[in-house]
């Protein structure tokens, strides 16, 4: 079995306007899918970040995997690393971490390659990786302050604005009430902390006994970020990137009891080790998007287990391809305790057949069928790479959208 | 594909009596062979050792296999806990180290799952494991000091007695020309440190070039090992467990420039976070007999690339079908850049179909065929089955085994 061709489709999907410590979500989201053709028939599917570093990355690289068996994750590596000599950081300068872009690449064919031999054996993707430990996967209902959306050329609101705590209860009930979550995140960062202190105590009166957790990007100092803790003891189950840098992490771990976590400190395995001498964080996020694939989110299971670890999983805007994969890894992940991080409600669109996966408590089922377990939707593809096309969004910028939103804006981190 | 029947024979092979810290070989060492035959009719192979706590292991567990999916490891797992829920130490008093009997077992079946998994898509294991980065894999000369064999009822000598530098010298000179190693491992603590110091200074004149290591397990206090270090200083590529557990190597890593490697202290993932935290090692001997299988070698090497180290490969007695193994682990273990350990030349038995494999420049090529590619001898194993019962050996005992050779030996460590 042999690759004989790469498609990569640039789409964008329309996006709301979700607030964040660096900005707010532009009218549109970007995804690349990935599509790889083999000698034998098959055709392997993935999809990742559309921003234009990835997008010429996977481009750069596509023409040399011709020839590529899809078994030779080395090799993938090798053409990978041969094709982007300068394989570094893929961000924009207003992202708060920086991946690899050999990374990203990797991670974004090596899914599609799983998904081959998936298919080829008749096996979901997921007994790849070693069998399942569960096949319901649980996801948890991904809160945001938001502004009501003014740009409606490339589809509506989601929910107008949600500026405080009691708003953002509505919101929490409104998402219960369709997907059935058990536990909650806040993307924090965007009011001041009183007021998100507030916003998860009110959270936790309308959820008594869910999970709950908030995620400031490293918008705290350490001194903010132990008086949010005091105030907060025994209401989260974890605290998500409350300080800036590995160092911060590990001063304000060390004067806490309440698990850290990190997507922004720890993206690549030399970092957990680092973690792990500093005692900085408790919990890493997991993504197949960064951490070289389902293969290297397999893997970053087992280095946290060793170092005595928990595993939750990150998530970014994202459409089906991207939630089948997240929930084999999932699956196959046994120390992933955590329900999963998503994006998924706030986009209405989807490009895999069948349309819209079903959630039951918040819970998505392990697709079954060969490889990742769904298939291309080419009309909706094709719907979305012409909303690419049409968008002239080529980059995400998350600050210079919320200029358009409070034009007296100024990134900064920390903030409070 | 499921489980149907599963096959565990032991057998004994004779063995000559190389000597080590704890005691000297007996007269035949002991390994188990796996069989694992499926609903589809086929069967996967593996090898481990022999003697009776693993034994019992493997068998306690091989009636709870029968419906296994070879692919679904994680059940593999949970199986085995379940059926060994005091899965602790197994090894004699005697020994140096101790491993869990839960990993020793599932190391021993998650080798033949992989078999069969490798058998069913036709496709050799180390492309399970992710591609091989080599096909050619380099062994390394294991050299012993020894006796000459007393009892020879199971079988002959080897090289008889070989007690001083110049002798092991001349070992050496005899598996060079009969397998062409390129490096060259002593396994020290049975001589006087200022002997074995000699011995390697004299392997270093005789073959300029070939990388050089010694391994006296645990036998040196830091103060000795210290002194050996300066005499060896750009001699050795590494030193093997000169000192005893984790705190004597770190003891004696923080004074010294040279690599330290380990069997012995580091046999668990814990441990590798914990030699990083204190950098005791900075190479970690892979072994899939006990690293949780292939799959597991896999996460070590993974381990030990985030955490700076590098990896190379222990060896115990063993035949084929090990070796098979540990060829398809050391080609998919790209950090994996050292020569493997393999008591190979010690024995004359094969259990394989085509018997012994060929050593070109000290390199064995990893089998090409579906999963390991390699098949039983049922012959070969049936006599060495009957050698099993006819020795009346079922535990390694290298100390009582001393005593007949030297009457006053007394087990000691550190010793010098």
């Amino acid at each position: 079995m042999r690759i004989i061709k790469v498609t990569v489709t640039p789409i964008a999907i329309p996006d709301v306007p979700l607030a964040n410590l660096k900005g707010v979500h532009q009218s549109v989201f970007l995804r690349s899918v990935i599509e790889l053709e083999t000698d034998t028939g098959l055709v392997g599917l993935g999809e990742t970040y559309g921003a234009r570093r990835t997008l010429e990355g996977l481009q750069k690289v596509a023409a040399a995997l011709e020839g590529l068996d899809p078994y030779d994750l080395h090799d993938l590596r090798r053409r990978i690393e041969t094709a982007l000599p300068d394989g570094g950081g893929i961000n924009a300068p207003t992202a708060l971490t920086d991946h690899k872009l050999v990374d990203v690449v990797y991670s974004a064919y090596e899914i599609p390659c799983l998904d081959l031999r998936g298919k080829e054996v008749g096996r979901p993707l997921h007994d790849l990786l070693g069998g399942a430990v569960r096949k319901t996967i649980p996801f948890g209902g991904y809160l945001f302050y938001k502004f009501a959306k003014q740009d409606l050329s490339f589809g509506p609101d989601i929910m107008g604005e949600v500026m405080t705590p009691d708003v953002l209860v509505e919101q929490a009930r409104t998402f219960h009430a369709e997907y059935g979550f058990q536990s909650w995140k806040l993307k924090g960062g965007v009011l001041e902390p009183e007021l998100e202190i507030e916003t998860m105590l009110k959270l936790r009166e309308a959820f008594p006994g869910h999970g709950l957790r908030i995620d400031p990007m490293g918008a705290w100092t350490v001194p903010t970020a132990l008086k949010v803790v005091r105030r907060l003891e025994g209401v989260l189950e974890y605290l998500e990137d409350p300080c800036k840098g590995m160092e911060g992490m590990a001063e304000l771990s060390a004067q806490i009891d309440m698990p850290l976590a990190t997507n922004l400190v720890v993206v690549e395995f030399e970092q957990v080790i680092e973690a792990a001498r500093k005692d900085a964080v408790q919990i890493i996020l997991s993504d197949h998007h960064y951490w070289r694939g389902a293969t290297g989110a397999i893997h970053l299971g087992e280095i946290c287990r060793a170092a005595g670890m928990g595993v939750s999983m990150h998530s970014n805007s994202h459409l089906g391809i991207s939630l089948a994969a997240m929930c084999h890894v999932a699956a196959a992940t046994p120390n992933l305790t955590y329900a999963c991080d998503t994006h998924y409600p706030w986009t209405t669109k989807e490009i895999v057949k069948g349309g819209r996966p079903v959630f039951r408590d918040g819970a998505v089922q392990v697709p079954e069928g060969p490889g990742l377990g769904v298939e291309l939707d080419r009309e909706a593809l094709a719907e979305l790479h012409a909303l690419y096309n049409q968008a002239m969004v080529a980059d995400r910028n998350d600050t210079d959208e919320m200029l358009k939103y409070r034009p007296d804006f100024v990134r900064k981190v920390p903030r409070w």
